[in-house]
């Protein structure tokens, strides 16, 4: 039985546009493992009730429901340990690297692009999306990114370290993409899937390793609809 | 025959306080290795000709003599393989912790705590570190830090993916200490050796796990003499 992979869509069920979800899709591809993609969309948590959750991704491999990209990317090295490693046999250190990505790379761009994620959903994910995002913003996603041209320099800067690690290396994973990787990358891909606003300056050192990764996997993650660079 | 580490000094011998050297101090405490300190001083590069180097730590052991403190971690990973280890059988993640450390945690901190330093050398070593540090900046040290506590508060916010790192561990390294807990240790002791302004504000959460690594190894770290918190 082919694994599923339950994973955030509007009303374009091929974008998929979840940094998390596109964590756990990566770390399929890295591993080489088929998958089939469930489109699921904000509003629909009853139908992932059978995993008691209520966010994507969640995957099914079988009888078994995995829920949270981390428990996933685990569950895929413990099941599938003849294929790459992920978390390299020990998770302790990417824990970091899942930590900066998301309190700074991820904080940084949800304030560049939210604002354009609205006109990829229906009518009823709209309303939810606007009214949980602007209580968790506590103001208008337009207000939100109204300066975001202005604030582009600053979240490149914040990228710096990215760029520190990849100096003299392909991937975070060294010679080979590893989690590290599909952690990062799955924030690009997220702005990728719904912004055109480039996230990085057209000189930036980070583009070889993006293309790197998009090219992973037959180009799995270059094949994806997108707006942006 | 004993490992010897040679590390940074001033005028006082007991007294280390480079961040890198703190590093392999922490990797040899972790790892329950002896070794005899050697003091070295800014100024002393011909006592480095043998390594063929001109920075510390180097650590020489037997007739070996490793440079550099990523190759120290990774040396004494392999050549005492029966210890702890400190990379996990894989450096790759850890690559990402350092960067991090460079240009974030520790080139803010420089930017805080550069002028306390001059004091703590003799007359050749302070001669030579004001004309190094002051081409490096491009200003007078106490022009570097005049608005130190002003700028505080940004540096502590910078801080951010190590308290999301540390939510629910003990130590970056999961329930016990890794060498990324020796990278980012390493710059907090550097600052507390030879500066009093506090990096962490008293209620951060970070108190417990840099009191936690204060007590390793029978307190090796909270013996060395200091000024700050």
């Amino acid at each position: 039985m082919a694994i599923k992979l339950y994973e955030l869509c509007g009303t374009e069920a091929e974008r998929v546009f979840s940094p998390f979800c596109w964590r756990s899709r990566m770390a399929l591809a890295l591993k080489g493992l088929e998958f089939e993609s469930v489109p699921w969309r904000f509003t629909e948590t009853d139908r992932l009730a059978f995993a008691q959750h209520d966010k994507v991704p969640v995957l099914v491999d079988g009888d078994r429901a995995v829920t949270e990209s981390w428990d996933i990317a685990q569950y895929l090295d413990a099941a599938y340990a003849q294929t790459v490693p992920l978390l390299r046999g020990n998770p302790a250190p990417y824990v970091f690297v899942a930590a900066w990505n998301d309190t700074v790379l991820q904080a940084g761009m949800v304030r560049l692009i939210v604002s354009d994620i609205p006109p990829l959903l229906d009518a009823k994910d709209r309303a939810y999306f606007f009214e949980s995002r602007e209580k968790r913003f506590g103001t208008t996603l337009a207000e939100v990114t109204a300066d975001r041209e202005a604030r582009l320099p600053a979240f490149r800067a914040s990228l710096q370290p990215l760029r520190h690690a990849l100096r003299g290396r392909d991937f975070l994973g060294g010679d080979a993409p590893d989690y590290a990787d599909c952690i990062v990358f799955g924030s690009f891909m997220w702005a990728r899937s719904v912004s055109a606003l480039p996230m990085l300056a057209g000189d930036d050192a980070l583009h070889g390793w993006r293309e790197r990764m998009l090219d992973l996997a037959g180009g799995v993650a270059r094949r994806a609809p997108h707006f942006g660079g």
